[in-house]
């Protein structure tokens, strides 16, 4: 097999590897070979990186909302903006100040950059607040150095330190308020290891961190610019490497613009990070900063507890799109419309199977199903456990197989079908929608199955077909074997009344049809009730060769009985459709 | 900094970690600290995997125009569909081989289960066809075993031998097509590794590859369950143990569920496979396979050609969405709306810096900026390389600072403001958007300016303000260093003739404005035209000191010395509204 993949036009002159300009030295890297087993500190930075980024910045309105909705789903370390950059970021930190609306518990963070007016602005947004954490960044980038800062390395040193020292000084016009410290050398991704290193250490000095009031130090990938792995090992590079490393909590900030921003955050927590910032459902600048949501639900199915409240995740969402104005896509990990459907028939059945093995474990163990471990096919966590609910689990459309369309029958009208049944209906849905595609809805299965199945009794008098109709019947035991069995049977357009014989009610009514010319032998049969209760209807299912050919039939009858019966008329009326016999009989 | 977080309601009893039944042990790996250096063999399965995942799986007419957009971005091997399982996908198949549709060089792959009368149904499929892959799989996790095949390992691998041997004879039906053969021990991160070998291994036996007729073993993420570097690992270990390794090409399939599948398809990679299965942006079941878009393009902004032409990726996503009937999310890797935006002012300062910064690289070395290295802040592609325009990489909301203003000043209406206007004219826009917030179109922006600026000659009538505006003027100078100026000039709701002397136009208007008792002082004078040739308009900037109070002023005139006078007018203006002069001097 030989690769016939030939070059492409796309100019790659124009760009390089990032590990001829950023290789991190580290062969004897850990992180590899260790596994997550708690969660990482939090900080949700939505009011600040994910708000900046918006075509439609949130009100103070809508700030509140997500403010609180960060607080009521557990997030204690909350950037909430960049007071001194903007007029609205200002009051906004200000009104939650001054209407007590932040939890003893949760520690607000606002971001500045390096500069007299801008820090002395930012402690003046915090007067009054129990604590906070003043984020003070600049960028380090190789990059930004030469064409926004044409500065050298030491010219910004320079600027962190005296960022640093001014922030220690106006500390002291808040003494009312705890001030904790993060600092970030933006662009961390586009910076020589070496100079990070160099720059958040002589910073951490500055900031003189204690056991009790330690200091942040965030490496973001303001960029994401090579594999998860390379970060990863940059993080386990400069974790050994850090001044104070025990007073110091390593902080993470992923983007993703390579779309691999939720595995650096995992990786590079487990290579020695204590802390991750991002954003729920990934917003931010450009492709997004890291999904908190992916990452906590993604240790929930791990046993570990992301110490998020994830229960009501629609809800969530909905506030997340009415704050951002930007819609959830359907892929979104966890959260998306589509992401626990299944529309593709092996899925289905396996997924039906797996639903199935679940109820029967936990009632043979005597115990709840949700005391069991998760272990259904295709769906790596329940979906209850988020709130979201089993009904968009199995989809339909005209490519689904058995499964789904069994499910969908089981789940909305209580009919559990033989398995030969279920796939012979399944061909029947395929058959009608195969030739023009689309989803099917959990209704069109139900019409359908009840125009083929069912037609008499239950559909429109104008859309009923079938040769055969039971109107009346009578059965008779005398306890010693046989049963009699006397019946009013519409066949065409008349009226009959007719009796026969034999070891039960079934036996008896194929008697009565091989009077009337029709040769039917029963293969198989199930019967359930539809639901508890001794007038509950039940449903049965009847296997039959008609005329040499095989068919199954349905009744529906609050008299398991009749219901079998019906199954039987229903099996026969298809049979002559199918094979033509209604046209002869009728000539006959 | 005490750590707040506290215990969630999370049902984490119901989940294990991944590492507690499917540990990998491979101490020695060697894929963290590998780089990817070429392109893999690609397999795009948008027309099956992703296709039974839509709510509105594609029609004929959908499923042409994907195949046709795949074959002409560059894919040689495309798994079409499962042509057993549903007619609309055997129809497909017969309509591309009837029609002669596949290119000699490109491979079409169909799927099927390991079931006789699939495998017979699949090879009717494909007569006729040059050549193609038969992609046999089964489940083999666990899981399925237990639930849904209720089977052990033996059954299991039984299984699979058994749909190799009848795809071997199957073959033979259709000698016109040369058949290779793919195997998917489908499932596999829900399979103990011990078993995905042996399996695999078997099945590889009975295939007897060559080294002209290799076999493809596909290790699928079947649901994504694990960090993306414990995937890694699982590739290395099998990798290391396959059978007839060199005549194996070894591929991968991820899928999206815990957001990592990006990750776990390069970290997979780098461990050693060959080829990567995935769909265009992600789509297929629940979250998704893996986006062979963000693999590409990943790939390129490292200098290394994907082999795959993504330099209309608008193109690609419109086509895209109209057969998937999905839209791409507005923040999905390198195809979304927003992903080259930026709102924030330091990320649009930067950008515009480092467009200027390539600019001037270019002209100090006389080539072409398309021949440099890419090296703009915050952009870590050239939109321009993927089909994007700079049209909407700034854009402005109430949040946006100077660089975005004046970026877009620049980019739509030539204006090069100086820096310290910049800062004036944002802290302008930012007063009359703060309050609304929302996004700033660049036409919203020209207005502010205008009507800041440049009132008298460019708005309408009604709203032009202003104390002073220019009628008429005209220069005269000796060349001994002496200009004597002449302006008519409107003054309030008068007109009035004035003559002035100074040593060029401005310091004789500075003059005459003097005599109507405005005193002004000039700091900082830049002018530039606003196009090549010698009628071209020009810009003039002038920074005045006015009654103790510095204004910027702009004028635009054809006449590079009337543009000055209009922009000292601008200044004035401006200066006597603020400061109330205004009504002082109309009431004088």
């Amino acid at each position: 097999m030989k690769n016939t993949q030939t070059a492409s036009v796309m100019p790659i002159h124009k760009y390089r590897p990032y590990n001829e300009t950023f290789a991190v030295d580290l062969p004897d890297r850990t992180w590899p070979a260790k596994t997550i087993t708690e969660a990482p500190r939090w900080c949700a930075v939505d009011l600040r990186d994910g708000n900046q980024a918006l075509i439609d910045p949130m009100n103070p309105e809508r700030k509140r909302i997500m403010f609180d909705l960060l607080v009521r789903m557990g997030y204690k370390e909350i950037e909430i903006g960049f007071p001194s950059a903007s007029q609205t970021d200002f009051d906004f930190v200000r009104s939650l100040i001054d209407e007590n609306a932040i939890p003893d518990d949760v520690t607000i963070q606002v971001l500045t950059q390096a500069r007299e007016s801008l820090i002395s602005r930012t402690f003046e947004s915090l007067k009054g607040a129990k604590q906070a954490i003043v984020h003070l960044y600049n960028s380090t980038s190789i990059l930004q150095r030469d064409v926004v800062f044409r500065s050298d390395r030491q010219g910004i040193v320079d600027l962190a330190l005296e960022g640093a020292r001014l922030c220690k000084q106006y500390e002291a016009t808040i003494p009312g308020t705890t001030i904790y410290y993060e600092y970030s050398p933006e662009s961390y991704t586009g910076t020589e290891l070496d100079f990070a290193l160099e720059i958040t250490n002589q910073v951490i000095e500055i900031f003189e961190p204690t056991p009790e009031r330690k200091v942040i130090v965030n490496l973001p990938a303001t960029v994401e610019m090579s594999t998860p792995n390379v970060y990863a090992d940059s993080i386990e590079w400069m974790s050994r490497r850090l001044a104070h490393r025990s007073n110091v909590i390593l902080s993470l900030h992923p983007h993703n613009d390579r779309g691999t921003a939720v595995a650096a955050a995992e990786l590079g927590y487990l290579a020695g990070a204590d802390r991750i910032e991002g954003c729920l459902f990934g917003n931010g600048e450009r492709t997004g900063n890291v999904d908190l949501v992916a990452l906590g639900i993604n240790m929930f199915t791990q046993g570990i507890d992301p110490q998020i409240d994830f229960s009501d995740l629609d809800g969530v969402r909905r506030t997340v799109e009415y704050c951002n104005q930007l819609k959830v896509a359907e892929r979104h990990p966890w959260a998306g419309d589509l992401v626990y459907t299944a529309f593709s028939g092996s899925h289905q059945d396996a997924i039906k199977k797996g639903f199935e093995a679940m109820e029967a474990d936990a009632a043979s163990q005597g115990v709840d199903v949700d005391s069991l471990l998760w272990a259904v096919p295709y769906l790596p966590v329940d979906p209850k456990d988020l709130g979201r609910s089993y009904e968009a689990v199995i989809r339909v459309n005209s490519q689904s197989g058995k499964g789904g369309v069994a499910y969908l029958l089981k789940n909305d009208h209580k009919l559990d079908l033989p398995r030969r049944l279920q796939i012979e209906f399944s061909g029947v849905v395929q058959a009608k929608t195969d030739a023009d595609g689309g989803e099917v809805t959990s209704d069109q299965i139900w019409d359908i199955f009840q125009d083929e199945y069912l037609p008499a009794p239950s559909s429109r008098a104008e859309d009923r077909w079938g040769r055969f109709e039971l109107t009346r019947t009578s059965t008779s035991s005398d306890l010693t074997g046989q049963t009699s069995l006397a019946v009013d049977l519409r066949v065409g357009d008349e009226s009959r009344s007719l009796v026969g014989g034999g070891n039960g009610p079934i036996a008896a009514f194929l008697d009565v049809l091989g009077q009337e010319g029709v040769e039917v032998r029963v293969f198989d049969y199930v019967e359930h009730a539809l639901s508890a209760g001794g007038d509950a209807l039940a449903a049965a299912y009847v296997e039959c060769q008609v005329e040499g050919v095989t068919f199954w039939g349905v009744g529906i009858d609050a008299d398991i009985s009749t219901a079998s019966l019906k199954a039987v008329v229903s099996a026969v009326n298809r049979a002559i459709r199918v094979t033509g016999r209604d046209r002869e009989l009728a000539s006959a």
